[in-house]
């Protein structure tokens, strides 16, 4: 193995054969990156009128509040992946109802997966990841400090989807919006 | 670069340095992969009462049919992704209208976005990964050469949404049925 400062891997682009798209490649080994794009699954947990939500004690966006989301692993499903972050990020113990939206930020290849859920009790804490956790009625959820714009759009669908007890999963951007785009 | 024949990439199971999981590191040069759950999108693209199938000329599951559908891409939406896969299995032009359903099959890493369609016009073709190409009547359907199980349970999601008029997505395994699997 190389000295650890001379560790490059795949970092050279080029096509390769029988394929059609240029791939990271690594100049040392001949290994070919086949890079996709990332699955983010979370939830927004309620219990009663309130909302959960967890002040980050990471970075990016250190000290802001989000919803409890992290990185799919693999050999895990969307709804089990959504369970274990709610637990890391504040030990909550959730119940899956659906999918309460999907958000595409091809920006930076990741697509979210966020749910509907209930804590089944309310003894949340903060886990190794999180400052503090809460539960926030509407009015006092601190918008100014949000973590990321999707932790906005998930709080406004999961109120829109239970005010009008319309269950189809959000987009975002909005579908239609999206095909207008690309036209 | 190696001789091609000599590629490993990575190859040794470790866990890195700060990370709490194994990965798979490269012996050549210490590079780690941070490998990921795989995308899959989707539709289930309908002209009127009948609905889109492809026959596919690739492995696996050559001359069985399918649904048109693939890995996403980098920099790629989920429903462009769609109509991209339309488009290179079937020649096809879809109007994406909603998420039918989200597939976990976390056996090998993977999740299936897919999403109810209409067909623009019916000037469908063969691209390349097809046999043939046709629009099927709920009968016609040839439902013992299906490809895959997803492509059945797409197909009676798709039949339950438009006769039910209810369109929240639906999942498999159910909620309800992957929590109890859970506990």
């Amino acid at each position: 193995m190389s000295e650890p400062g001379l560790v490059r891997g795949p970092s050279v682009r080029a096509v390769p054969e029988g394929d059609n798209r240029e791939r990271m490649i690594c100049a040392d080994c001949g290994y070919v990156l086949y890079d996709n794009p990332k699955i983010v699954v979370g939830s927004v947990p309620r219990w009663g009128e309130r909302l959960l939500l967890c002040r980050r004690a990471i970075h990016p966006r250190h000290g802001y509040w989000t919803l409890p989301a992290g990185y799919l692993e693999l050999n895990e499903s969307t709804s089990a992946g959504a369970e274990r972050e709610a637990w890391e990020a504040a030990r909550a113990k959730i119940a899956i109802e659906g999918l309460l939206a999907i958000y595409d930020i091809p920006r930076i290849s990741q697509v979210q997966l966020i749910y509907r859920a209930r804590l089944v009790d309310d003894a949340v804490a903060a886990g190794p990841e999180s400052l503090e956790v809460g539960l926030f009625g509407w009015e006092d959820i601190p918008w100014d400090d949000l973590a990321f714009p999707s932790v906005r759009w998930a709080l406004h669908h999961e109120q829109e989807a239970r005010q009008s007890g319309d269950l189809t999963t959000r987009s975002a951007p909005p579908l239609d919006l999206a095909a207008q785009l690309r036209e």
